[in-house]
């Protein structure tokens, strides 16, 4: 981990048990297992798209928390994670169910007590953070417990005082996360259900330079109505910030940066399994800018990603740059 | 059995045997077992809406018999089953399959002979009829099998005596059930094939109150033409029922109590597998009557319910009350 | 079918429906699909040893029906099959289970009125038992129906009269088939209980030349003590057979032809599934004699069919020729 | 469940994610569901052997308790269940792995915080235990909390009142439980860990009839040395027990019961798996006592009840009395 | 093979391993084994239409190379196939994906080398090609090998020679068989490369009676523009070809036949998986046209057997003669 | 791959298809997906183990290609990879059966033409070999190509001449690969097939420190007879070795080194799947060696992980230390 990276996030990464296409959690016989967490999500995307990516997290040291990174390494990021020992030794759980709608959603949230809940800064390896170019991290990892929130906003000075770009995913129940009323309900009494839980984001909105918020969050969560461009003109007014990305359901992103609005095409992915597919958007977008790419682009990029990734089961962006690329020039051909 | 319950349900209930999504009965390697029937699958989605149903049926006392009680049972059903011994040791089977079109249809229906057929009414636990406020059974089960007619008859008989409601599915061959033209000749064959199909019907609809039938049904079996408002008028007049409900695919269902005619919603259900859907639809209706709702909100559940049950392979109702609500509250929101 | 055989078989096939390993028929979430019956077992065997193999049968044309034509001609099988219509339309079905022992057993034999019980030697293609080199037949079909029994004793009759070599297996019950006491029961009710289980095949005996038995049928059913050589003895003498052939569960078969007994060697197959072992056994023994070897060698190209058989999940060998020698050659080895 | 029953059990029954066969929770990509607990595995065993049972407990009104309720419901056992709501929601998850011995192991033990731990005995359903013939729990429900342990000691006391026969199995890491060193520590953790292990259990013998314990508990947990009817003898007069059954690894158990010392016989069960084989003995035993056996045969049964559950995968006994008596028939068979 | 027959078809069959839906090569835990080839697909869907068809190709005596002829066995297809020992001993391999579209593509192209690239026309059974009624190969087989393609040409010009009726399927990348440009450029590699890809077609076109051909293979290899009325004109002029098939995605085939043209229907097919459809197409049409039909029947025919096969996983048309009916019957019916 | 390694190996990697258990190649309707190769194996065992260990190989940049380095990288090895494009772009397969023995065997050997076929040393990442402690390869890739020989020959040296040890499996066919006579031949084939085999690992024996050899290998290749101890002396003095680890199945492996002999314990595997395990022997050796461990103690933790590993399926060293750790407790406890 010592080596200087492109992107660094931190966040919770769980085990996530899905019951097959067509079943229930409630009958299945068998559940499939995967590994999702909205930022190593990015992490992945970012490193198939060529970025060297790192995640940062706390684990047990047990057969699921080493099945966790293996994941992540497998697709190449690298993995700097503080083995917890002792009473936190839980992997947090999320079981999907399609229920109500023909959607994935996390029926249960089985995240409360795992290891992520106890991180300190202390515990990740140092100086990761400061050489890097970019880092990220989302609002499920300041929703998990104090200790997380702290350490995510201690990490995001740490990055700004060493002169990182930092980006910040809402993901307060977004369509991509699947996550219901019931489950945004929880996360905030991860907090201590106390203040709203827009405030719990605000305070990290000071240390970031590009916020990643859906339409449907940026209503619900930060009061901001009016149409796509209203609202990320007011988002970046309110909260200061260099560059907005508004997702949309069904239509492309708009983002404002430096001034200038711009709109990315809108992709169709005929969404197999939406799980995922934001943070598949966030890490095309990133990948782009990386690599030198402007906001147009990274938005084209974004919704590529996002649509390649909506054709797979599970939440991981198992996607490689020529597919997005393809997918990128097939759009473009319908356009034109 | 002795309770006093809410719902009692009568027929046959069989093992169906389907291969996986995508491949066919020919070459399947493995095929997926589920337990289905008219009637218990109208007691088990009653049941998950929180009504006390029970089932009455007959099955041979081996593996396979004892699989469709367990089913049942998990779901919160009674059941009362007639153990078959000697010679009628057959569970009824049904092979589905995928063919010229894209629904699942029962390729085979393999239930001659089934312990079922050999029912009597002196088989099945006394006092259960009477002593329940709703009485279920469907045309299936008086095509089964003479016996299995006379019995049916007989039970919907002393249900009318001790002032039981009763209500009766046609279920020859609707949407749901799948079932092609040559099943349904099977379905005559069983009965002797002398009389016409829907005289094996007729003797029933003088025991009962409610009939549920499909558009497709009050057509080709009841010879009835028009629109559904039509339908039902004619049906109520002719057969002297004090309720039609009239499903019609891909519209709302339609019905007429007490002279007034009330129209339900058409909720999009994305049908994933239409077996068990025209069930499901009795179900939240009758759950929603036992409850005490009104005819319209019946409607309404009925649909609400019909939609979930079609996103999940098989014809069992795996829903909850909470999800059929959220269905509702759904649709409510977007006709608005 | 007009061709000339080496190998023409008569006899009922089955669909196996068999809950995967560690799992029971009552509970498991699906049943793995396999084709098997004692003569088309032995045909298969045969054919993948370079036999020029056919089966006659009837069937139904379903896809069942095709799925166990398919099966066969993928192995190599001509099949003359009867394709029925009208009222007996089944295929037979047979349940396999893990239960009191560790062996798979016939759970539910599910297979009275199938196709196969309705068969008259008329429907079957004709000229074809005339002008194979060796016609089979088991128990198993005369046990079938009345109709199933005077077909073959009319097959083993023509074959007789043109010169072919005839063999039966009793396959009462025997260790391969894994049919337990109350499915030999039942075998008995399809003939219709009256006689003794023994009388149904002793007429099958006087058209005979090669029976193939184990040491429990031949206590239990023929009853018939002693040792090995002495039933072998006895049973030629009391059938007036030419050759007789007796498997021993765990030790090497026994034969007797043209008065002189040869052993075969007992080849450990730490058997996986024992069903179809005799099947192949008999597979192995008929190719070796085909191909013009003696009866030493027929016993130990059987006994090494059954083990390689054993290894394999159902009762189909899925063997090669090649396979079959470096087993007689390890045996062979190890001995020395 | 106000119906009289013959056998109330109280305790905490998880779900149970294992990987197939040949596979490792690192990497199997899906895990098999089943439902297990000390108690209800009894009760289930017990239910499928004639007996009407009962199982008490508590779970969170999640498709993942549904499922808990519906696998009981399924094979015959009445529940009663307190349903969680609020904090405690989770239900008690143990995932199987098979790792430095050929045995399932539990190698994640993730229980803590689960809806069992809050317990208390007021949210159960009044009367049940004071109406039944038997009552049966274990020492793993007196570890999970000190909740769960009084609400079992009431329950022990409030069946003594009554005149209700107690049983209790020590279960405390068994060979059957596959509970590793480390889970049995983590029992005590979830105890306090205050006092030593032997303590947990020692205020429940004073309200006991009947204790089920292992040769190996005895040692390694009550520290009681010596060969099996040393033990017996030593465990009745030391906890002064009316009945005390040791049970050995590939030998038979032994009981000592109202002073006549009795030895089981030992059936090989060549086990494919060991999860709930000691809780499928103490089903057989207790249902031979509920049928008025007496203490041998109650042996013979439990260790039948065993042998056949060892066969199968997952610790439930899905077992038949008619296979338990096969088993039972053949080793007098083998033994004579 | 000694048979006459209606119908003999010459190319390479390959063994297809596909993630299971959902799933990518890169992740997927197992991969579903299938046999596909332009010709024996073609050879399959006409033997289950009642033609008799036979397949005559290249294959080693291995486990994979036994299992190709199984396959096609099992359907009913004839198959003369040249055993391959020695050096070219590999089945040709492809493996399937999803990735920057929804369709499945074939992903990685593994063929080279493998036994088929090796044939020469005498190792074929002699007489086969001289006494059927039609034969028929692709485009794909005269780009395996140079071996391959003079092997091709030689059976054509013996058909010719015999009077049989020759038929050829461009298959360069068409819809049907997801083939991307990346293998598309394989091909010409692996016939050398130096001559542009239409070129390769040419000589067999001169010993060809009818071309079936894909408007985008029309524009893009043939380069012939225009409409598909043009373009069968076009290319029954350029090549003299007594007739051309023109199949367009989502629109009907148009055919040029003796002068006049033709035009199918468009029966949607909701395709499930597009692979193997253009074959199935090919086979409906020939086997209506052997058994008589005229050019519009055929194309009718050919358009119902696509859209079911469409619906089944893999490139087999695993369809029967009464389910090709009933889509023509309910299509007739919806135009009406 | 810059950072300074404990381990690094070399060779080929395949993906291995099997079916599953009691399934064969010919017939099994998926096939399991696995990577293995002999020095990718000892690779992945280390890692596990706590060894800094890497891999370098060439592959092509595809699905399968990723799909090797993301199974690699999970483990944790660290891979450098040669990414071939152009013509070499096949990954080795290898396709697993069960046939005429009970193990798993290479059934066929799918690796002519691979990427690795064509290495050569200057495309693999440079200084690794330099900076390393110790090199391991094995005879697999001196028999897979002349380039990938002469790679080998030149790694080996390098690494000599940097004062870094090096070990070499002599993996021709041994128990472990499940590799049977034909596969023999065929990697003879693969380097030109002109000089003996055991002449192909001569060359290698020169810039060798360690060998492992199992008996069989040493009679049958290197043409070495005695017993154990006689046999490593021989190899020994004849290839002028520092150390020599001889395996023996079903005993414990014998070792001289440094002049003196010792023996390692026989630990009982009860192998589920050999495949694997005597690459799993290396990985636990040469893990205790770079611990500091002698070698007694290095065969003994050989001995062990290759006991877990052979539960498993597949020749994957799934296995952590505290499990190998577990192991040798168990067999100290066991043997005192």
């Amino acid at each position: 981990m010592g080596a200087v990276t492109d992107l660094v996030t931190f966040g919770e990464t769980t085990v996530r048990l899905s019951p097959p296409r067509g079943d229930r959690l409630e009958t299945a016989p068998s559940l499939d297992v995967r590994v999702s967490g909205p930022e190593s999500n990015v992490a992945v995307g970012a490193a198939r798209l060529g970025v060297d990516a790192a995640w940062l997290s706390k684990l047990p040291d047990s057969a699921l928390g080493r099945r966790v990174v293996a994941a992540l390494r497998g697709h190449g990021v690298r993995t700097g994670v503080a083995w917890a020992d002792g009473d936190a030794d839980r992997v947090g759980t999320v079981y999907d169910d399609r229920g109500a709608n023909a959607r994935v959603t996390a029926a249960i949230d089985d995240r409360d007590g795992s290891a992520f809940t106890t991180i300190t800064p202390g515990e990740l390896p140092g100086g990761v953070v400061e050489s890097t170019d970019r880092f990220h991290t989302s609002g499920a990892t300041l929703a998990a417990s104090d200790r997380a929130r702290s350490t995510a906003l201690d990490l995001l000075a740490t990055a700004g005082e060493a002169g990182v770009r930092r980006s910040f995913a809402l993901r307060h129940g977004s369509r991509s996360t699947g996550e219901d009323r019931r489950n945004r309900q929880r996360g905030r009494d991860r907090n201590g259900g106390a203040e709203p839980a827009a405030d719990i984001y605000r305070d990290a909105f000071d240390h970031v330079d590009t916020l990643f918020v859906s339409r449907h969050e940026a209503r619900t969560v930060l009061s901001c109505e009016g149409d796509a461009v209203e609202i990320v003109h007011s988002l970046r007014t309110e909260f200061d910030l260099e560059t907005v990305v508004l997702t949309r359901e069904g239509a492309g992103a708009v983002a404002i940066a430096a001034g200038s609005v711009h709109e990315g095409p809108a992709i169709d992915g005929a969404h197999r399994d939406p799980d995922g597919t934001d943070d598949a958007f966030v890490a095309g977008f990133l990948a782009e800018r990386i690599a030198g790419g402007d906001v147009s682009d990274a938005l084209e990029r974004g919704e590529a990603t996002a649509a390649v990734t909506g054709r797979i089961d599970g939440g991981t962006a198992i996607v490689t740059g020529e597919e997005v690329d393809a997918v990128i020039a097939d759009h473009d051909a319908t356009e034109r």
